[in-house]
Parts: C-alpha cells; sequence; structure tokens
C-alpha cells in the first residue's frame, strides 16, 4: 500500500439553504478544494460522491461543470458514514496504486425536499413503534448515567463546549455560546436528550483531494498523510444490548491504528459524529482516549476542549457545525487536514501534528444497519 | 492487479413483487450466491450493494440475516450501472490484493414504493419539460433510422429475438413468444418505441461473490476469470448531439478490452443494457462486434441470436427477463458466468469460452450523468 496525501480540501458554509440544490452546494466545495489543491480538475482519475437523501448519479451531476468526464465515477452511501466511506474509496484507489489523484465529495440537501412523504416497503418495525435517532441515542444515555454515573450536567456540558468552538468557525451553522443551564432547559426530545443536544438538520457539502506522493510533491511542500483509513459494517441495536459499546467503532479503532502505527496518545485533534450530546462521550471511549465509562471524568477534565490536551471536534462538531449527512464525513478529513496545516484560526489547535477523522453512520430502525469509519491523518 | 475469479452466483426470479421489500429479495440472492460457491459466508471480507431507489445501509441490512458484520461493507449507486460498479468496486478490492474474497449485490423494488410523490429541489429542466428516457431512446431511434437506415422493424425484432430468448429462462418476468408486428401494434409510447420495445418494471436481486485464485482454488476446479473491468463516465445528452455515439461506451470497450488482452472476434456471448429495442444495435457498434452504423445489418444476419455467431442478451435482456435497475449490472456478469460454465440450460450458447457483461446508466434529465461498465468473463 503507498502513502496518500490529502492535496485540496474545501466546504461550504453549513446551514439551511432550502433554495440550493445538493449538486449546487456540491460544486461550491468542489471548487473550493480544486482551487486549494492547485491542480487543473481535468488531472482527477477518480472521483467518489456520497449522498445519503434523493442520490443520483452525483459525482457526475457535479463534475460536468468542472469539464471531468470520461474517468470512474461512482456514488457512494453509508448512512451518516457515507462520506468517510467516498473518502475510504478514493484512499484505497491511490493506497493500491489504481490511481494517483482522486476527489471525495459529500453532499446533502435537507432543507430543499418535501417535509414527508410516504416510505417504501419497509421491515422498519421498530421505527414504526417509535424507535427513532434521539430515542436510541436516549437509551445509550440512561445506560451511560446508571452504569457509568455520567449527568445530564455532562451531556450538556458538551453541547455548551461544542458550541463554544463553533462561534470561531466561519462554516458553521450556529455561533452563538449556548449554556450548560440553557441546554438543560432547551425542549425536552427524549429523556435525557434536549433540543439543544440534538445536532440541526443541515444542508452543506465538502469535498478533499487525495493524491499519491509523488504526485503532492507538484503541488505542495507541505505534505498531510492519511497514515491509516478504516471502514467496518456493524449492529447499531442498543435496545437490546448491556452495554454502551459499539464493537465496530472500537475494531474501526483498531484497524486504523494500526495501519498507522500510532498509540491513542500522539493523537492531538479528533474531529468526530456528536449527532447527539452524550455520543461524545462514547467516541472518547471507542476512541481509545480513556478507558470505557471514563468519557465524562475526561470531558470534566477539560481534556477534550480546545485549549486542553486532546480538543474533540474544534470544529463544533454536528451539535453546532451542524450535520448534512454525507457531506460530515469528508467534512471531518478537510476539518483534520486545515488543522495539521496550521490554518485553523480561531478553532486552531496549536502543535497539531497527529489528528483522527472519525464518522458513524446508520440506520436506528429495522435491521440497524451500521458503520464506523476513521481516518488517521499527519504532517 | 491480481487475477479474479467469480466463484458464486445468484439470482431471484424477476418481475413484480409489491409485497416483497428489496431486503427480502437481496437475502434470496445472496443465499443462492453462498450455497452456489461453497463458502462460508463468514469467509467475506468486503460487501458492496447497489440500490438505485431508496438505498439505505442495504449491504449491513441484507448481510446480518447471513451472520455477517464487522468487515468493510458499502452502497453504491450509479443508475442503471449501480450494479455493475459495485461488482467493478470489489473487483478492484480483489485485483489490488485489498481482500482475498467479496460479494456484490445489487437489488431493486419499484414496485414497492408509493407510485408517485414529490421531489427534492432539482436542476432537471428537462424533465419538466419532457425529456424521460423513452423520448431520449426516441430521438436516438429517430437518428438510428434517419442516418443509417435502420427501420422500425429491426428495433421491433430486438425486442422479439429477446422474447423468444427468455421464454428458456426460468428467471425471466416474460418468457413468452412476441412477434415482430404484435411489437410494432403494441401502445405507442415515444414514437417509434411502443410498449413492447420498452423494459418492463421490475423488482429483483443478483448477487456474485469474486475472489482470488487462490481462494478460488479451495471450492472449485471451473474456475471463471474476469479478466478485465472498466467503469466510465460520461454524459447522455443525445438531444444535443449530432451522432449515436456514446463516447463513454466506446472508452469503456476499450479499456476492458484492453486490460483483458481481447479483439472483438473472441467474444462468444454478450448480455447488455437493452432499457429499449434500438438501444441493443449501438451495443453492438459499442461494442466493437460490427463497424458504426451497421448494428440493424448485424440484427439481420442473425449472428445476434441464439444460434448465431455471436448471441447478445441470450437471457432475455432486460426487455424479456426485465430490469430491476441496480440488480441488472450484476446479473449481466451471473449469467455471462453461468454461461461459461456451460450451466445455462435452454438459453445455452454452445461451447461459450469468454463473454461480455455490460450495463450503461444514467439518468436522461437536467445535467444527464451517466456511466458504462464492462466486465470480461472467460473460462
Amino acid at each position: 500500500m503507498r502513502d496518500v496525501f490529502v492535496l485540496g480540501i474545501g466546504q461550504t458554509v453549513f446551514g439551511k439553504f432550502p433554495d440550493r440544490s445538493a449538486h449546487s452546494l456540491g460544486r461550491e466545495a468542489v471548487g473550493a478544494a480544486i482551487r486549494d489543491s492547485g491542480i487543473d480538475p481535468r488531472e482527477l482519475e477518480v472521483v467518489k460522491t456520497a449522498r445519503m437523501l434523493d442520490s443520483t448519479t452525483d459525482s457526475q451531476k457535479i463534475m460536468m461543470s468542472f469539464g471531468v468526464t470520461g474517468i470512474e465515477m461512482m456514488n457512494v452511501e453509508n448512512a451518516c458514514a457515507g462520506g468517510s466511506s467516498a473518502v475510504h474509496s478514493v484512499w484505497a484507489d491511490i493506497a493500491t496504486g489504481r490511481y494517483d489523484v482522486g476527489l471525495a465529495i459529500g453532499v446533502e440537501s435537507i432543507n430543499s425536499r418535501p417535509k414527508s412523504g410516504p416510505l417504501s416497503a419497509s421491515e422498519d418495525l421498530e421505527a414504526e413503534l417509535g424507535q427513532h435517532m434521539p430515542g436510541l441515542f436516549a437509551n445509550l444515555a440512561r445506560r451511560q448515567m446508571e452504569v457509568f454515573g455520567a449527568t445530564r450536567e455532562d451531556f450538556a456540558e458538551v453541547s455548551a463546549k461544542n458550541h463554544r468552538h463553533a462561534v470561531h468557525n466561519p462554516y458553521a451553522q450556529y455561533r452563538k455560546e449556548v449554556s450548560v443551564e440553557e441546554v438543560l432547559n432547551s425542549t425536552m426530545i427524549a429523556d435525557p436528550i434536549t433540543l439543544l443536544q440534538c445536532c440541526p438538520n443541515s444542508d452543506g457539502a465538502a469535498a478533499v483531494i487525495l493524491c499519491s506522493a509523488e504526485f503532492a510533491r507538484r503541488y505542495t511542500t507541505k505534505l498531510i498523510q492519511i497514515r491509516g483509513s478504516s471502514l467496518v459494517s456493524g449492529t447499531y441495536d442498543f435496545s437490546q444490548s448491556e452495554t454502551t459499546l459499539f464493537d465496530f467503532g472500537t475494531m474501526a479503532t483498531e484497524k486504523a491504528y494500526t495501519m498507522a502505527g500510532i498509540a491513542p496518545e500522539d493523537i492531538d485533534v479528533v474531529e468526530i459524529h456528536d449527532a447527539f450530546a452524550n455520543e461524545e462521550l462514547l467516541r472518547y471511549e471507542d476512541l481509545l482516549i480513556c478507558e470505557r465509562g471514563e468519557g465524562a471524568n475526561l470531558l470534566r477534565s477539560g481534556a477534550t476542549a480546545l485549549g486542553g490536551r486532546v480538543p474533540f471536534n474544534p470544529s463544533g462538531g454536528l451539535l453546532s457545525l451542524g450535520h448534512p449527512l454525507s457531506a460530515s464525513g469528508v467534512r471531518v478529513v478537510a476539518d483534520i487536514a486545515r488543522q495539521l496545516r496550521g490554518d485553523s484560526g480561531g478553532t486552531q489547535v496549536e502543535g497539531a501534528k497527529l489528528g483522527i477523522a472519525n464518522m458513524l453512520g446508520g440506520v436506528a430502525t429495522g435491521l440497524q444497519g451500521g458503520a464506523c469509519s476513521i481516518q488517521v491523518l499527519s504532517r
């Protein structure tokens, strides 16, 4: 396997853009990534685009505006880990030597869709009985409280922390601090999860250009490497589980860290899937930053806030930066690359040399198919 | 790149199954492929599933029934070439040595969906103005008639031929002969395309297990090799074109034939995307079986019917076997592998040693993103 590098990054502001199509958002992110990389887009050899809702031949439709056609293009879906799956797939194409340069795109347009409609024949009995995402994560939160002593205030502090971070991120949907009290007093969604502990519905896109070492050296001396990439499927069924463990989360961690040859203490900065505030504590544990059950203590120590030992979600995370589903898995890679370049402005983790981009995906309902993907980046 | 082999194939009967979910169909096809291969499903290292409509984490949800989790899974979309894209992607995983054995699945459930509903904000101006698939292919048919002297009877004969083939295919949606007259006299859809020159709306699934030579030899001595695989993006816009050429079709042909080291005259049997009858004549040309514009003459010679020099769609093709969108790209690989094993019963091409599986995909509307994928198989 060859070394793979992040040559270009781009993203849109995240927010509610009901008048913009997914492809319009995608073009904006791709244009930014191309300008950032300095390449001629016709040098691209492979393009993979992730989109969860209303996916079509999105790669082709976005890239037509850049005069890019006649190359390998595919479109991928893996719930909220779709963007990471596109990154992982292009990473594999370059790592194995099939191609020298490729583009991974994540796009989502939630707010341009009709509000609801009939679903296909499904096997989603749990969904019909009310097992939606907030309910699933509320079950998890209850167990975190009962088994590990996490408190409602801990969960609220995750949201307050990530909102503090997002104030400094020009791409964020919400750039406003919220206090622990405001989080706790916001509308109850699924006890103990309140509104301000849920990520918003967001539109947006992100894109990253990956390439071989030889290709990268033609354009930059600031090499940002993907040292390891993993993608692991799993189940997502906590209603029948006695643990808070995402088994596929820890499997993805082991694979990526082993490939990269790193230990948890090497990590300087992390971007993760904080779809609900309590989830962030579990990510600390799945990523081996602390022992199982110690997530709340790690948060309380301040280690995971900007200025701490290993900041999580300096971008603001899904909770405050926003969560355009398939875009998030590409955005976390772009954010970590930006951190390692030292270009993150007010959200910069000083001296960051090694970072983790992690995205979890899954459908809470029915047969609960999930995926976890991790990229280890270093300068 | 390593040699890649087809170890197991499976498919459902194609037809209208409004009471079955896509995952139920997928499980049936996967079960058949696993039994056909002889492997323990837990040996699988990677799974990729194509689904065009209502895609979700389909790989995970289908494979859960087989106790398969914790491995790399992804879901792909590339319009009607989605199934081929899943095959191509798993082929690449094995050819590059990332994995030794993997599964590609194509599923589609059209008839279990609500008939229509509001669409997302789109840029599909052409669709709103009436440029749907039959209209696009009718434009092509007009040009085939005007420039190359193809006739309405030629197009109708393609449908009659493929319906004759499907009579012998136990998986086919329509196993009934139709005459050229019946085809011509069926309801006019988009002149000159009549109803019996359009593929039906079908539900169904197909699955293929691919592996390395070393892995295959543990299970079989009848090795069916994928000697070349290509996937090329392109545009699909014939309203503004003066040719009948699918440029990305010929690019995919050149890539796949070069990789496989074959010439067109080596080919014994072909399965293609005959979404509309006239399209089959263009595939003869894009696949270099005859010169540009000679498609109708090749058809009239009988070369492409069962018993001819190079039968096209002995399965019955999309026109008669049926076309469950993303399933078709996997199904064509399964059908060619079955031919090369000599297991195709009444649709067998005697002595077939080398075959082509080809699928075209695209969205007729708006920005017209298309894809063409070709697999060259041999025994």
